[in-house]
C-alpha cells in the first residue's frame, strides 16, 4: 500500500536491533484518520470473507482493530497478555514469546467472546517471527472458530514469520511489506 | 446516558470486590458501533473546546479513544504502562497505582508527542480513586498542555476520584455515574 510505505520512509525510525519504530502514528501516538485509510484496505481485501469478528491482542492492537472494524461493522475482540500461564477453565489461553522485549508471556481470550460460530480476521500491527499471530491461531482453533485470515500492516519480509504462515495454508495480506532495512541504507519494500 | 447506563444493566457483571465487568461490549469484547455512539456524546460534550489531541492509558482506553477521536478529527496518544520507574529523558512520567491489581506502575509519554501547542482531552473506561486520570494530568502538566477536560465512560461516583478532579476546577464529564453496586442489588446510578 502506497500511502503506509510513504508513511513509513517519512516518520519511522530505524534503530539497532531490527528495531523500526512507528510511534508517531501507529504505536503510541496514533494517526486516526491514517489508520481508518488502513482500515479501509483490510476492508477492501477481507470484506467478502464473511468476518463476524475481529481478533488482535493488546495494547498495540487495538486502535488498529477498533477502526477496522467499523468498515465490516463487527465487534473486537482484544486477547490479554498475561505474564503467568493461565489455566483458567474460562478463557482460551496459548503462550507466547516476544523478541523484542525477550519475555514469554500467555495471551487468554474469554470463552464467551470466541466459539465456534464465528469466523475471524486476526489483525495487529507488526508480523516478525509470527509469535503473536501464531497465539491467536493457536486459540482460535481451541475455539473452533474459523479464521478468514490474518491481515498485518507491516511485515518484516525477511524474518520467518510470514512465510511460515502461508504455508500452512493461511491467507496473509501485509499491507506493508518491508524487504530490509538497516542505519545506512534506510527502508526498501518488497 | 441512558443507552449507556442500560447496556450496563443488561450486560454489567457485579462482583465481590467493588469490581463492575464490562468485558462483553468495552473491555475484551469490544461493541465498536456503540462506543462509537460513546464517541459521538463525548464529542456533544467537549466539541467546542478546541481539543486537538485525545490522550489515554494502555490498554482499555484505546479503543475509546481512538473511535472517539474520529469525531474530533484529531490524533490519539496513549501513555505507556512501564512495571519500573522511567527516568528517561525523552519521556514524560508519573506514577500510578492500580487499586484493581493492587500494582504501582509508571506512565509514560514521549516528549515528541505532547507539548505546550496541545489541547488535550483526556478520556478513559473507568473512574475510581482517580489514580490513572491524576497520572494523566501529572503529565499534562509537565508538558506544558492544556486539559480542556476528562471524558470518562463509567465513574464510581461513590468513591472519591471525580470529587477530587472536579475540586481542582477540572472538568469531568462521565457518561455513567455509578451511586453503589453489589451482589444483592445490583447497580444504581446517580
Amino acid at each position: 500500500m502506497q500511502l503506509l510505505e510513504e508513511r513509513i520512509r517519512k516518520d519511522g525510525k530505524v534503530y539497532d536491533g531490527d528495531i523500526l519504530k512507528v510511534d508517531g502514528f501507529l504505536n503510541h501516538r496514533i494517526d486516526v484518520g491514517f489508520v481508518c485509510e488502513l482500515g479501509k484496505e483490510f476492508h477492501r481485501l477481507f470484506g467478502g470473507c464473511g468476518v463476524n469478528k475481529i481478533l488482535t491482542v493488546e495494547a498495540s492492537g487495538i486502535g488498529i482493530a477498533c477502526l477496522t472494524a467499523q468498515y465490516f461493522g463487527c465487534p473486537v475482540v482484544f486477547a490479554k497478555k498475561s505474564r503467568t500461564s493461565n489455566q483458567d477453565a474460562e478463557v482460551w489461553s496459548a503462550a507466547a514469546h516476544s523478541y523484542t522485549h525477550g519475555t514469554d508471556h500467555t495471551v487468554i481470550v474469554s470463552k464467551e467472546y470466541l466459539g465456534k460460530d464465528d469466523k475471524v480476521l486476526i489483525l495487529d500491527d507488526f508480523l516478525a517471527n509470527g509469535c503473536a499471530a501464531q497465539a491467536l491461531l493457536d486459540i482460535c482453533g481451541q475455539a473452533g472458530a474459523e479464521v478468514a485470515g490474518i491481515g498485518i500492516v507491516i511485515e518484516k519480509a525477511y524474518q520467518n514469520g510470514g512465510k511460515a504462515l502461508r504455508a500452512k495454508g493461511i491467507r496473509v495480506e501485509s499491507l506493508a511489506r518491508v524487504a530490509s532495512m538497516n542505519l545506512r541504507d534506510g527502508i526498501t519494500f518488497c
